[in-house]
């Protein structure tokens, strides 16, 4: 199965290059805006469709993860790289004849209900459930963008047949390697530097990531679980840990994909002081 | 009420301005690409900020209907002046301080359900019902431009709190005011010069206007509640007349704007062959 992944060394691509680059079945291309050292790289950008469209030929599944990758991103980095980059990926899928599209989407769809219940919903007892059928509510123009692409994929699916399937992953929290797990690190979480080890604001943090995170194996086994898939045509399934304060339900992934995290949040205690 | 309304000289815009523009209660501003010796008009264009921003300013609502107002539009259009042009009016209506957004949604949205369930949805006994709360199934980029406009409209009104107020009208068919009837018009219906009378394609497209016909008072009307609504801070509702053969729930806008249509297309019947 030939794999093109774009946006492939941020923090989700450079999990299932981790876990899934060694295996049999797949043989992955990477496209990135930039190479690394380590990789053969298609250097392209989604926002200009020729200069990916090449990458494209011979793939049977293309994992779109190329874009600005934040809520904080401006309007004209969304239109640009999540929107019209969204929509070259799909039309170079399509003219290619790519037969199945994974896209990395995102919690930030659906990211008004944190804004609205938190920070009890950070809390283990906490009943509120999202899921596949919870109204849309973007947070941001990122998330904005996101429900955009998980719209203009269906359209593809059922007005073209290509790409024939489409799954939306609305990925929660994926760490760096050296920090997987809800303690963060220095560019996203939880660390020392940002905020005071038992602060309130440390407390909230560490909950939220203990509800949010996606272990790098978790996310890895769900796009594998997709890869493996013959059924779907298009679906919507959020990607997150097995974790107990997690708000996002991962029930309808289980049942129709098989995804079976293995981790959980909550097992993890806070790191040492010297760390 | 100052009401300033986008577009306003197309099929919905003007069957707004006939039924509403005389109302003591409302002070429109016409906003169009294109003037018309009739009215005095803004001439500007939502796909440039800078040109429709001035327009805004001391307005209580903005009706937004300006865009590619049909399925066949391409990418470049829709981008441009749906996807765009969306941004730039909703960010024009933040910034002067509108505090209700009306906006011309449509039922190309969800309209992969007809491709899927056409011809037998158009007859009176066929039991598909599409709500409010059925997934979203664009089927064209127009439908998915119109998606995306309604999450970006949530996305401010939980956001910024400007607009404070958001109603998607998911409109299904107005027509021009010759032919505000089920039997169509010379562009877009029924009439003998594009489909041969008694035809089965003839009496195929006589039964889906009937089932999607809006008539332009209920049209009118239906606006008219959301004017005078103060309750709804987002909300979508489709536009459609009381139509027998409708798959298009008007319900949920009947429940929470008083949304009452007295049109039905049933009653009427095929015009004399000499029209």
């Amino acid at each position: 199965m030939n794999v093109l992944l774009t946006g492939a060394f941020g923090r989700v691509g450079t999990a299932i290059i981790d876990h899934l680059a060694d295996r049999e079945e797949y043989e992955f291309t990477y496209l990135n805006r930039s190479d690394r050292q380590e990789y053969d790289t298609v250097v392209a950008d989604v926002s200009d469709y020729d200069s990916i469209r090449p990458a494209f030929d011979d793939q049977d599944v293309v994992i779109h993860l190329a874009g600005y990758p934040e809520p904080d991103g401006s309007w004209d980095d969304i239109l640009k790289n999540n929107i019209i980059g969204m929509y070259n990926t799909l039309e170079a899928a399509k003219d290619a004849g790519v037969s199945k599209f994974i896209f990395g989407s995102t919690n930030h769809v659906v990211g008004m209900y944190e804004v609205e219940f938190a920070p009890e919903l950070y809390e283990l007892d906490d009943e509120l459930t999202v899921d596949q059928q919870s109204p849309r509510r973007p947070d941001s123009y990122y998330g904005t963008s996101k429900s955009f692409g998980e719209d203009l994929g269906r359209y593809y699916v059922e007005n073209y047949q290509y790409p024939e399937q489409f799954y939306a992953l609305r990925i929660c929290s994926v760490r760096h390697e050296e920090y997987d797990h809800p303690y963060g690190d220095a560019e996203h979480g939880v660390d020392a530097e940002k905020w005071e080890r038992g602060s309130s604001e440390y407390e909230l943090k560490v909950a939220r990531m203990k509800a949010m995170w996606q272990s790098r194996r978790d996310l890895a086994h769900q796009v594998d679980c997709c890869l493996q898939d013959d059924d779907v045509s298009f679906d919507v399934f959020y990607g997150v840990s097995n974790n107990d304060r997690r708000w996002f339900s991962f029930e309808h992934g289980r049942n129709v994909i098989g995804y079976d995290p293995q981790d959980n949040g909550e097992e993890w205690d806070a790191p040492p002081e010297s760390q």
